[in-house]
């Protein structure tokens, strides 16, 4: 049931004065239940609760981490039915995709509780004491990861679930040991609330400190800037628009104690279409892009906003199918008025740039909060002396760049910002292109041969991030296990006795993990 | 032969007006050879050499890095009796350090080519395809670790050899495929030159690009800043002052691309004695900590500087048995008059504060830039209100700090600004004091059991770094080789053709590395 309160810890407040609510934008009205902004009093509390819940969660076992987390799954499972209405209504997205976002959200926890159960994750690595050892002995040292301390983790407009309350950071951070606070999207209080009573449930059922979770709503910047600010908190994970992750990067660097954001932000994801491609399958490319773009009302951080070809017939023909394809597409509805205000009027400032001509433009009338579909193509030369041209437009807009030659095409992949992903579609003419591969492979994160780059599989070997102001910090992924290592430091015991070492670096190995002793891979005991 | 010219790349250039000398502290004269700063043109042409060099030297196998690693090492010992008495004559250090030094230079260079020839560092992940997965098939994605860029590389004062041009920071990043541009230690520019002409005979000699190394002279901030300033710049090491890496962080945080800076900066190394050591064994450990505190004239980042134990007669002895060994030491010298004045002022500074007893202080005639080793104490309640107290006296210096009782004990660990080190003097007693340790471990990145903090051996197991402000970003260590991880990231290839992926990645395994197949580790193809 939602009641508009913040969790502070297991705690229902809702001491405030601000109050808010979401909004249907496929009903285009707003939705019932009111929404309390978190005090600071009550953000105080919150993290304060999560500092006093890290001195014993930071040593719960990783069976006891994965049987909470497996609990959150659980939880969230039987929200059933309450949940997917509530996040339909907030989103105006499909039954369909809720379902399956759900899907994700659930396994990526339970990815992350078979990582902390098995528990080589720590990378524990030891090297053994020689005390004979000239000029001086040598001492034994072994080495794993520990938790940060509390992360704040706020909700992302597109995805309630799987980047939001019990999202990848929520889960990546819980597994780790960090408790963690959410700064709830006000645009999904309410999927929000649900998804945090789960998580409660969960913590309750499994014995996890209080203060280990807490979900606190809040209408505008002053609840995040409050917790990036407090200095017990010790890491954030962001994932939304460049203004508001570098605003939040700033605030974090400022403090008397740095600590590290971990912000993936925009991405238009350039798509490199090489010349034998556009001789051979124009039209079933143009039908896969077309569907691309507009996949998810082009709500997606990885949606093609750019592709990139030679100038000639080839590419003309395919621009033309790809208008025609696109318009084909019935409009769909954007998550929130402000989001598809938002992306008309990027539209309409990427339209006014001179030299640009817009090839499909879906003009029929549609319904409220529903996008028009949009391709736009520009000479090589404009887009690298228009730096407003390399602005994402999110939504289901993208724009098709004709170079004057090869060089000129290395040329403007290198001069973009950093990108989650780059995609090439060749066929059997990649070799000739190195350069272009190369320029592509630095400034991006991912690179896809003959796909799309929207989808991000769940999985060890995902990279989502790059070069900024794709992330933060390229160093660390957002998606899949090793975004753990985001939340984590290694920390070293020297010569310490061996029955005060934790589990992971006890020399009989009791956890049977994966460890590297004197260089070697191995499970064996010391 | 020393010129007193900066290396931009492999050409020697020395534009500049702005010159300076290196000086002898203990002859206490300027020492000869004459440094011309480099000049902004000088900066930038570095750079850009740089960035070139990094589209080639990304791409150099792990087995043609090492040889480049190793030609380092060897081309230092082919410096021989030149290298050490320019190193003596610019830090005042014994032949015997500069030795030591050396040889873990060396040796940090060689183990980071074992590192990279053996190649499994590059942590493949590679999940494959699977076409029949419903609703939607998954594709073949693999991951590994990519160089980030040209990365600065800030000489150290205190360590000319092993953390300044060929040191840990220049081999992690040169391991890593990283161009490195290295902002030369004004009071080692001697030092400096030749090391860096050893790299630039070892690049030239395994045929790596040029601009893979620069060496550029600076003698106050100016070049540092216009180094992290620049645009093609994406990565800085940096050992030394709180303030100064501090302000390169802000510059860093600035940029509109921000970049990463992993600064290693202060600490004062907390060591806690519990109440049965001071009863058992209170003239050993005196004497082992009057060594430590002076080693090396107390110019180590892990210089003990703070004792802390539970008030009574027990730590009153050890305080006068710590101060009578101390002044048995015969004090030497500092590496140049500025650290030595630091040191004399920083020591009047904190004698100055209210409360604080001087139970030592070397009050016979020295040398000029000698340091006279002191030993102070203090209530805990004292060392609890001023801050003042908790600030690092870089040079052989300690405060014992006496506590009412364990809680206060505790207090003090956890309001402590974050370590590189804590160190537990216990005799069987520290399962008692659990707290005390959860405390320490929280607020440092190694922690020693029975031992001194300094010392830190170099080998996979070590974490040199930790909380603010012992280093800006605890999630990586500064020696080992795990420090390689400051300058990569990861990097996905999703369907890209087996023929066109890195060796690393490729199915046959051609370069036999251990990798992450579908969850398992293992050297097999795929």
């Amino acid at each position: 049931m939602i009641t508009g309160k913040n969790y502070i810890g297991k705690q229902r407040s809702g001491k405030g004065n601000v109050i808010y609510k979401t909004f249907n934008p496929q009903l285009n009205i707003e939705n019932k239940p009111i929404y309390t902004e978190a005090t600071l009093e009550e953000i105080n509390k919150a993290v304060t609760l999560a500092a006093n819940a890290f001195k014993i969660f930071r040593a719960v076992s990783g069976e006891q981490k994965a049987t909470f987390l497996n609990a959150i799954a659980d939880e969230i499972l039987n929200l059933d039915d309450e949940l997917i209405k509530v996040y339909c209504s907030e989103t105006g997205l499909p039954e369909g995709r809720a379902k399956g976002e759900r899907g994700r959200t659930v396994g990526q926890l339970r990815s992350f509780a078979d990582l902390v159960k098995e528990g080589s994750w720590v990378e524990a690595t030891i090297d053994t004491s020689i005390p004979d050892r000239e000029p001086i002995p040598k001492a034994d040292i072994r080495k794993m990861n520990i938790p940060l301390g509390p992360v704040v983790v706020f909700g992302a407009s597109n995805f309630p679930l799987a980047y939001s309350t019990a999202g990848g950071d929520t889960a990546a951070a819980l597994a780790a040991g960090c408790p963690v606070i959410v700064k709830s999207h006000p645009m999904h209080a309410g999927t929000g609330e649900l998804v945090a009573s789960a998580i409660i449930n969960a913590a309750e059922k499994t014995n996890m400190p209080n203060g280990v979770f807490s979900n606190l709503n809040s209408s505008g910047i002053e609840v995040g800037v409050q917790l990036v600010k407090h200095p017990d908190v010790k890491a954030v994970g962001f994932t939304g628009s460049i203004r508001a992750g570098r605003a939040l990067y700033d605030l974090a660097a400022k403090r008397k104690e740095p600590i590290p954001v971990f912000a993936e932000m925009g991405s238009i994801n350039p798509v490199i279409m090489l010349p034998n491609v556009l001789k051979n399958r124009s039209e079933s490319l143009a039908k896969t892009y077309a569907s691309s773009i507009t996949l998810g009302t082009g709500q997606f951080c990885t949606n093609p906003g750019l592709i990139i070809g030679l100038k000639g017939n080839d590419l003309t023909n395919f621009i033309t199918m790809l208008a025609n394809e696109i318009v084909k597409i019935e409009p769909s509805c954007m998550l929130h008025p402000n989001i598809y205000g938002a992306y008309e009027s990027n539209k309409a400032k990427a339209i006014a740039q001179p030299e640009l001509r817009v090839v499909a433009n879906y003009d029929t009338d549609v319904k409220e909060n529903y996008a028009r579909q949009a391709i736009t193509t520009v000479e090589g030369k404009t887009f690298l002396a228009n730096t407003t041209l390399h602005q994402e437009v999110f939504g289901p807009f993208s724009m098709v760049v004709q170079c004057e030659s090869i060089k000129q095409m290395e040329a403007i992949i290198s001069n973009l910002e950093g990108q989650l992903t780059g995609t090439l579609i060749a066929d059997d003419e990649a070799e000739k292109y190195s350069n272009i591969i190369s320029a592509l492979q630095n400034r991006v994160g991912r690179v896809i041969y003959n796909g799309v780059p929207t989808g991000v599989e769940v999985c060890p070997s995902m990279v989502h991030g790059g070069p900024y102001p794709a992330s933060t910090d390229s160093r660390f992924t957002a998606v899949g296990v090793d975004s753990i290592k985001r939340f984590v430091r290694p920390f070293s015991f020297q010569d310490w006795p061996n029955e005060l070492l934790p589990d992971e670096l006890k020399n009989e190995n009791p956890l049977n993990i994966t460890r590297i002793v004197n260089g070697k891979l191995t499970n064996q005991k010391v």
